[in-house]
């Protein structure tokens, strides 16, 4: 807790010197972590060894394990990425407002960095390098928490990380990396110096995090995304939607866990689906009218609301459009449901009264993501309602702020109507 | 609890209701409730007669019934902000990202209401009438709470507002009025339907609000806003942005709480200050060092951290700019904070390095308001760093949505070289 306490309120105290960096210096910062990335990375693989031998020792799941494995090609990647972060124009400093308020009191409003992260990821270290060099680009401060599994691996790149940054200009204290289960929970207490916490974890993990904390949480905890099957002018490519929203990748947020079928669709739909589910070793659980037409078991009330990230999904007819939006407004969890339909005007039904961050026509779900949807780095998925929404880029990591130039000028003349608010925009520079 | 359980939870299931409303019908539904202001007014200022008649028997202070009076000219007010209102372009809808991920699979991310809204507000009757109508224009649903004070009036006002707006087609329930203590504390459990609050009232209120619910939070807690007086070439003036900043409007949360002199400006400064101080009725409070040059009493160490809202201003001298802004970003509230200087390099540290939402040079941190930069109706200022910071005009209601429509793809396909991302940005449309 004291650790947790000094590094938090270092990183605040350093944080408006990080924000009035320059783009050179941050940007050398980050060529100088990739180069000290490459200079060390003996010591990376031996650190990484070492955690995998450790994490096979102790009969972690080989998906895991695989997700651990920091190598030669991870290293390329994360240099990688690091080179097209210098390569992005700077997102600090980026005019949104100029305006005289009156003649001689100009308003200005511009982006900054949000401040101190509190940043929690899964096992995978190169999770550690991709977020750190994410913060500094976008001149944030960050503390970070891995996964137990890869600590020895997170040490050492983030001795390396630390080290270069500084040397290249940071101020000593932006990143700190915790180590153990209770700097989170200390964490979540320091509402006074740290701005906003990003968890990366499972469900319950997440929950925990934004029902103990004051601290403004970005994530998500359920990702209970739907197909709403309404119609088609092709089965099989319609099957295919179903199939690779479900288990095209079974583990991950974006995966569908419930089929709605209309009622108008289901007998001809449902067999041929069952066919191909049946061949990607998905099981079907289904409401009673499902199970009059294929034979699968029987699912129950608690299956609607069911985040299985695995090869089940849940499959109910409805009798229209509207039940599907109901059903998924209720039981959804706001990350992203998709329509197959032929009409478009259920196509646009579908998407205004769909309130999830992500609403698609004829698409998987899996296309929900920050990388397929261009936004460069994603810094994680959040499914609340305000900030950022769905797959969050580096526009997340910012905010603004206001800057009033004037020449002394008073409130006092302005009530009096001795002077007058002009309000005139300049034009936006781009 | 059990109505404010319903009102949310009735709220949340026509929140996508309203979202989809058009522009003409959510204008045509303002367009009625001026309509149905005016043709109710004798209504509107009876149920004030009583309200202010209760509100004098009971002692209440005379700043306060002032604040509560809704006489012909409040409504013309309100009648007139309606009417502007309608003129705004839709803020819905508006197309932010329009990108072709790959041939026939097309990303769009327009803006969209936040949904449910708990908004929490002082006596003036005149913010029921601003909040909603601003809430309506945004296309979200609000769960208002007003000060008891000006209970009958509200009930009138909320009457004509909610049954004018369901007669032009908005859904039914998507304005709730609460009107006890206990809705607020219910309100706070129910994270569930509604997607954020905006308290307004007192520090310890807004913290009670922050510190006991887990739905996220716009709003200011304090307003400790700073004065740092560096240089200047016209004294007089200088002193005048002082006076401006604390004693224009001292109840408000851009009124400055706490002067910092540099040392090598003190002994002219002070003397000059402190006379035009006593003529405004302000107290002053001072350091040690301030002491020894005007006759003052002593600040303690709480003062620099006290908002008084009232003619009491603290004042230290600072030996440096770095440390005025040390003081500032430890002590203030992140609110407003003024430098008065001369040099530009010193303007342009502070601006870069005081962490605040407004940032000002040589202006009274009272122009720190909504309607000053322009932003059209002030919903609330917010201190905190992520979603809206600072003065928060109708852009703070608004968030977005993920639009992919695609002709059936699959990720498979993209996974397997098949097909491949383009991310071609369209034009934007303004």
């Amino acid at each position: 807790m004291a650790d947790m306490l000094s590094k938090s309120r270092k990183a605040k105290t350093v944080s408006n010197v990080l924000s009035a960096t320059k783009l050179s210096t941050r940007n050398n910062a980050l060529a100088e972590i990739a180069h000290m990335l490459n200079a060390n990375k003996q010591a990376i693989f031996n650190a990484n060894k070492k955690d995998i031998a450790r994490s096979e020792i102790e009969g972690i799941a080989m998906p895991m394990i695989k997700r651990l494995k920091f190598d030669e090609s991870k290293l390329q990647a994360v240099i990688d990425s690091i080179n097209t972060l210098i390569q992005l124009p700077d997102p600090l400093n980026h005019v949104q407002i100029n305006r005289a308020l009156s003649e001689g009191l100009d308003l200005t409003r511009i982006s900054c960095p949000i401040g101190v992260l509190g940043i929690i990821f899964e096992s995978r270290p190169d999770a550690l390098v991709q977020i750190s060099t994410l913060c500094l680009k976008s001149g944030n401060c960050a503390l970070l928490k891995g996964g137990s599994e890869a600590s020895l691996t997170n040490r050492v790149l983030f001795d390396i990380i630390n080290q270069a940054s500084v040397y290249a200009g940071l101020p000593q204290g932006w990143l700190a990396l915790m180590e153990n289960r209770d700097d989170v929970k200390a964490m979540l207490s320091l509402d006074k110096y740290i701005d906003l916490i990003i968890p990366r974890g499972s469900n319950e993990f997440v929950k925990y995090i934004m029902n103990n904390s004051n601290i403004p949480v970005l994530g998500h905890a359920d990702g209970i995304c739907h197909v709403y099957v309404d119609s088609y002018d092709d089965i099989d490519t319609a099957v295919a939607v179903c199939v690779d929203s479900k288990a095209q990748y079974v583990a991950v947020c974006n995966a569908a866990e419930t089929l709605l079928v209309n009622e108008k669709a289901a007998k001809v739909f449902l067999p041929a689906l069952k066919k191909e589910m049946d061949r990607a070793n998905v099981k079907l659980l289904g409401c009673k009218k499902t199970c009059s037409i294929i034979d699968i078991e029987y699912a129950n009330d608690g299956d609607w609301d069911t985040e299985y990230l695995d090869y089940i999904m849940s499959v109910k007819i409805v009798s229209s459009t509207d039940e599907a939006i109901v059903h998924i407004n209720q039981h959804g969890s706001g990350h992203t449901d998709t329509v197959l339909t032929t009409d478009e005007e259920t196509a646009n039904i579908f998407i205004n009264l769909v309130d999830s961050s992500s609403v698609m026509v004829n698409a998987s779900t899996r296309f929900s993501d920050g990388y397929r949807y261009g936004l460069g780095a994603e810094v994680g998925v959040s499914t609340g309602k305000i900030h950022a929404r769905g797959p969050m880029g580096m526009e997340g990591l910012l905010i603004y702020k206001y800057i009033v130039k004037g020449q002394n000028h008073i409130v006092a003349d302005f009530q009096s109507g001795k002077k007058k608010y002009t309000h005139i925009d300049s034009p936006k520079i781009y």
